[in-house]
């Protein structure tokens, strides 16, 4: 017998993994959660029939929304993941010596447990003594703490259901208060192929709050478009021209794949381009 | 009634796409034939179970094979496409003003017929005076012709089949004749996520034939892995230092896209890292 999950990525599109067993399945208080073993992804875990992470590729997104911003703030101490509940972001900032502060506040619960049982490999930097678990609306969190962070990463799911708040232009505006002179805010942005209305509307309402708003780009194959798009926003410094070279631990991000990151295919420039006066 | 094509792209991972109908479908003398109309992706080409070409993402695989090569050549004149009898490589060719003569070597004439028939968007180049249509094997072809072509384009199929050739130490060779003293030969190459091995022996392969070697990157979200390879093989140009900076219509490709593509991510620099002596 083969069992196989499947993700219909749009009404018209679908992609598949051969399962050889479900780890664990639950409705946690806020959506449908799976961690399956397939054949040819390693683990990967299901929230409410969306893949979020797989064993095969999840380096390159964590990789990507950690180290680019976090490389382009000057110092970042104190950072907070919004959503990320599994880990895997967090793993990435404690790379940086700088950070004093890795703060995750994720509203389910139930990603944490789940990935704490049975994804250690995101999940063991959740016990770093310099990670701060925070079961709780991210959103809420950063209004009300002015002026707190240096980097603040939006690991969000997609814009609907929980996740929804996370693209609002309110949610934006309070990042910006909630950093510090310095700070750098930046967002998962779904693909360019199949949402490049929603890209559009993002960096515009992120370019009335912040000076620098950019978008950059890395692969994810198991992501519906797979060329997956991230908006970095900040209060100072330019992503390109002003970032860090630090030399880390990993398999995707390097200097050079940072700059690179923000050349834009010509489809993609066009989704982001400031309208002419 | 829901009507899906599945390629099964690794033994574990399919990607299906929803068919609204099967437009054509043959066996023609090398392999099964199909285009279909699917609700997402327009039309899609399929040849022994395995995706071509879609309406969606065609321009980023076309453009890029043909633009990086003709850019890093000084002045292309006459090129040869192996491969790709859909006309869409050639299409992008033809963009090119100082192209004379565009030779297209397709093994199998019902994929040329097919297009032309049912794929306009790809084949209509074809029937430009600049175009040369020959059925038949590209392999022995740039055998015959020593000297014939600035660039060399190898649009092949996976390699296994008719296309297997096309990724053999003896076609690298004879390409290297075939070519002019700046020859600039281009060939598609998979994915890393999933022909890591691949692609690092034809890189070694073609080192051993031609003085600069690079591999550079692309995403085409309906191939196998999405972040896709080619491997570009030069007598004089290096393809970053020297590229022009020719502006053409496209979607995908650019000049800063051109340079881009060549920084490669880690785990990819690692599979074609020249062994230290």
């Amino acid at each position: 017998m083969e069992l196989w999950f499947t993700e219909r990525q749009t009404p018209g599109v679908a992609l598949s993994f051969q399962v050889i067993r479900t780890i664990h399945r639950e409705r946690t208080r806020y959506q449908d959660l799976a961690v399956l073993e397939t054949r040819d992804n390693g683990k990967v875990l299901v929230l409410d029939g969306c893949v979020m992470t797989t064993d095969l590729d999840e380096f390159v997104y964590h990789e990507m929304i950690a180290h680019v911003p976090l490389c382009t703030h000057p110092c970042p101490r104190r950072v907070l993941v919004i959503g990320g509940g599994d880990g895997g972001t967090v793993r990435e900032v404690l790379k940086h010596d700088s950070v004093e502060a890795a703060v995750l506040a994720e509203i389910d619960g139930g990603v944490i447990e789940a990935s704490r049982q049975h994804l250690p490999n995101l999940s063991r930097s959740l016990d770093d003594p310099r990670c701060h678990v925070m079961v709780g609306d991210g959103a809420e969190h950063v209004s009300s703490r002015p002026g707190e962070y240096d980097v603040i990463l939006c690991d969000s799911t997609d814009p609907v259901g929980p996740g929804a708040v996370l693209f609002s232009g309110g949610f934006y505006r309070a990042s910006h208060q909630s950093l510090t002179g310095d700070g750098v805010f930046c967002a998962q942005m779904e693909s360019p192929f199949f949402h490049g209305e929603l890209i559009g509307r993002v960096v515009r309402d992120l370019r009335r709050v912040f000076p620098v708003v950019r978008l950059y780009l890395a692969v994810v194959p198991t992501y519906p478009g797979a060329l997956w798009s991230f908006v970095l926003a900040s209060k100072k410094a330019d992503p390109v021209r002003d970032a860090r070279t630090v030399r880390l631990n990993t398999r995707y991000y390097t200097p050079e794949v940072h700059r690179a990151a923000f050349v834009l295919p010509k489809f993609v420039e066009e989704l982001v381009r400031p309208e002419s006066p």
